[in-house]
């Protein structure tokens, strides 16, 4: 598990202090809570503390029962620091907080140690909203046919949150009231569904959000089972279709830092894309399906034991190889995967530049079933479910179409800005699956542009990142606010120009083979 | 009713601002949120806003509904502008804040025009957990008898103040949520109680508060029928025995205006006394007993229509020259009531100066019931009640030793400061009945020092007046706390010499007759 140092003490804005309060007595007849302020201000040195009225009725009795040695966790908003909760300075001593990437298909969850800024524990789970909808567009409809399911999609992934809040005390054989702090990173959807906020004008015109910035959110207002008091750091959004996630992979991959002008893509359901660098920033973002993320192939799974996220076919033959998670028997394939072998398939001529199958080249392993032709990738006696995994022509279409969208997003931000897309120095690649990817295959099926391998940079799951970084740092979440105030959003205008531009990248790898030199010096008979 | 003119707009803290909003277009898809804070931000000219979640929650609805034209209340905490709540800019236009003195024996509430800052309604009521205790004391003890008890008081306040709202709203065909603030002055233990915080600590050594401060309460967190998110600023507290309604009623009395040392009595079940001037403060209070409110005597009450306020003995006669409180039928008497009728019993020669019944003096209205001597003040026939109204021995007995406990703090105090008791230019008398007793009664009686009648500035109930000074102004809570860090705090030892000021005290007017030489002129034939 990948660690971040804890910083300076003073950029923290998180705090356990430990204090030893002089007991009262009829010569120092200060009021509990002056006297345990006292004691805080000395030891964080400063005057502004606030203390929530639910912690003020327990002070009595936690002061006398902690005999005066206490440990008060706190966090700091603006210059003023916020009481979570007091705890005895005798016994456990371990404080978490909770780094979370909210993603439309899968959620990441690390609890860190506050102390330490060490990653203890993680969780990966499907977004349990998904049996409301697969996509953003199909949850937000479910939220508007009853007055009701706003809140089942929130609790939904509450209800999955606080079931890892459980396993994880549980393991570390700790107490929920030491989980003092979360932060959070998600699309703009997703993240008006975790605050229970309606994301009804989302998706409708002019397509916008209820709000942008969530700021003074305490556990207890989502039902998440931490310390009732504990600040929910919610990462800001720019608007409707590029939110907190996309802020948080800025922050982790250090573009804004340096004058070279750099691309990051996010690669999930949507495509999201920014330019910039140290003095500006544009972003867009559009629909670029959930093929690529191997959401709508039939064996398409995200990633997980036994996936397949490699496949490579060895020249002139039929022999597949094919790497799976865990090296175990292959049950899917992830969006990587996916990639893999149609670029394979491509490059060995078993589909043409419109991504048909080609009979003679497949042989037996292509077949039809109900008039839809399909490719057995794993026959049946070598797959761990028992069934043949297959690819069908269907699912090899709506990769191209996500690939040509990506495509066109990248090709008319670079255009905007009037910086040619092929002079791109550093290309980051982000997203919980886009590290995974190998940006030659990528390259093959005309999904990013054909520039040296070096100049492309995985980042992983820059979101989480982005949270972790949050959680630890407060210079971070200020410099969320920052990116957010700076980056100009390039609203997509699907016209006759953006279809052009789309249809031509409709083919293996574009129409202009002229923009993919490599392609062809690796699939020289392709036309 | 009294008002209180609103302030120059800067120095308000509660706001209530009208703006009209464009509303959104594709060349304008800010966020609701966003576009919200925008109007307010130009309308207050500050940019710290901050808006809690359940509010956000209903921005895209309301903005929707009120069309983009809606008027924003808001408080200011600090720097800080807090939302409580959204409100179409058509039909009613009026908000609503509270001004409470929250005493011990009684609570009197204020409503008041946020707009025009009058007093528009008022309800005077018994504080109801009086059935569980009529005095302080015995209210603590109960919190600590059961868990729930707490609760229970807490439950009894909010419960009768939400029903005192109920008929407010009603009678001005208002809605709960234009309660936008509220402003509690009341003793240290009233208010620990109000806010269902722990007052067990209070009554036993060291007697410490469990807090003297109250920041960022909210409607909601007292089970008041409010708006939920409505501020209640509470005034602070000294310590245990010197609370909120004191600091207050310092305020009220501007004693920190001036150079001239002035002294103020709140007289209640404690008396409060505070000396000082505007460069230094001493206060100090100790029980008087409930005697002074009329608490005690058989017939006492709390003011109120029928209840005799004044007593006047015709010279050398019988006749009682009786008056009531809307010059109804007597069927009680209050506290000043109380004060007068001893005084001019004692004037009268009907009592010595033991305050014991001269039998020859008081003829047939002395009666006598199972060993106890009892006067009749008002005969059956000409009571309001059905029954004649009597004073006993231990009435009285118990109204002296109140009056000496009162003359002793006082003599403590100017010992202390050493400024002599006599040489007071100014005697501010506050407290809910304070304003009622007539000063010369009060001096013959060796309750007061026998200063100037002019000296005697009486001024109402203070702690109400402090409340809605503080409910109105901004200027006048962050005073309550300048005040409130200004006073040292006296602890009264009751040691011998406090012993024999309080048993020299004990007679009518004191054992040393030249400390009161007006009694002397009025009373001659006294020894």
């Amino acid at each position: 598990m990948e660690n971040v140092n804890i910083p300076a003490r003073p950029d923290l804005w998180i705090r356990v202090e430990e204090i030893r309060l002089p007991p009262p007595s009829l010569r120092d007849n200060t009021a509990d809570l002056d006297r345990l302020l006292k004691g805080i201000r000395k030891s964080l040195g400063t005057e502004h503390i606030v203390c929530d009225l639910s912690i003020i009725k327990r002070i009595p009795s936690l002061l006398r029962e902690f005999n005066y040695s206490v440990k008060a966790a706190l966090f700091r908003d603006g210059e003023v620091w916020n009481m979570v909760d007091l705890f005895s300075s005798e016994g456990e001593d371990a404080f978490y907080g909770f780094a979370v990437d909210l993603g439309t298909t899968t959620i990441v969850m690390e609890m860190v140690d506050i102390k330490t800024g060490k990653t203890v524990d993680r969780a990966t789970f499907h977004n349990p909203q998904i049996q409301a909808g697969a996509d953003i567009l199909s949850r937000i409809h479910f939220t508007s046919s009853n007055g009701n399911n706003l809140r089942v999609l929130q609790s939904l992934v509450t209800d999955r949150i606080n079931v890892e809040f459980k396993r994880m005390a549980a393991s570390r054989v700790t107490d929920p009231s030491r989980f003092v702090a979360m932060s959070v990173a998600g699309n703009t959807t997703m993240t008006h569904l975790f605050l229970g906020i309606t994301p009804y004008w989302i998706c409708r015109e002019p397509y916008i959000p209820a709000a942008n910035r969530f700021d003074g959110i305490r556990a207890s207002s989502l039902g998440l089972d931490m310390n009732p008091l504990a600040p929910v750091l919610v990462f800001p959004n720019v608007g409707s279709y590029f939110g907190g996630d996309l802020i948080a992979g800025i922050m982790s991959s250090g573009m804004t830092e340096t004058d070279e002008v750099s691309l990051l893509v996010d690669v999930g359901t949507n495509a999201e894309v920014v330019i910039g660098n140290s003095e500006w920033l544009m972003a867009c973002a559009g629909a670029a399906g959930p093929a690529l993320e191997g959401g709508v192939a039939s064996m398409g799974m995200i990633a997980g034991p036994g996936v397949i996220d490699r496949v490579r076919i060895e020249p002139h033959g039929d022999r597949f190889v094919i790497t799976t998670i865990g090296n175990e028997r292959p049950v899917g394939i992830c969006g990587s995967g996916l990639i893999d072998l149609v670029s394979e398939l491509f490059l060995a001529g078993m589909i043409d530049i419109r991504g048909k199958f080609i009979k003679e080249q497949c042989k037996e392993r292509l077949q039809e079933k109900d008039g839809v032709a399909y490719f057995i990738l794993v026959e049946e006696k070598d797959s761990g479910t028992g069934t043949e995994l297959t690819l069908s022509q269907p699912d090899i279409d709506a990769l191209i179409r996500s690939k040509a969208a990506m495509y066109t997003i990248l090709t008319t931000i670079t255009n905007t800005v009037n910086v040619p897309l092929h002079s791109i120095k550093t290309f980051y690649v982000a997203g919980t699956f886009g590290s995974y990817i190998d940006p030659r295959s990528a390259i093959t099926i005309g999904m990013l542009p054909d520039l040296p391998l070096s100049a492309y940079v995985s980042l992983g799951n820059t979101s989480l990142m982005g949270a972790r970084k949050a959680l630890i740092s407060k210079e971070a979440a200020v410099e969320a606010l920052r990116i957010r105030d700076r980056i100009t959003y390039l609203e997509l205008n699907v016209n006759q120009e953006f279809m052009n531009l789309f249809s031509a990248a409709k083919f293996l790898p574009h129409t202009d083979r002229a923009l993919f030199p490599s392609v062809k010096e690796r699939r020289p008979g392709s036309s």
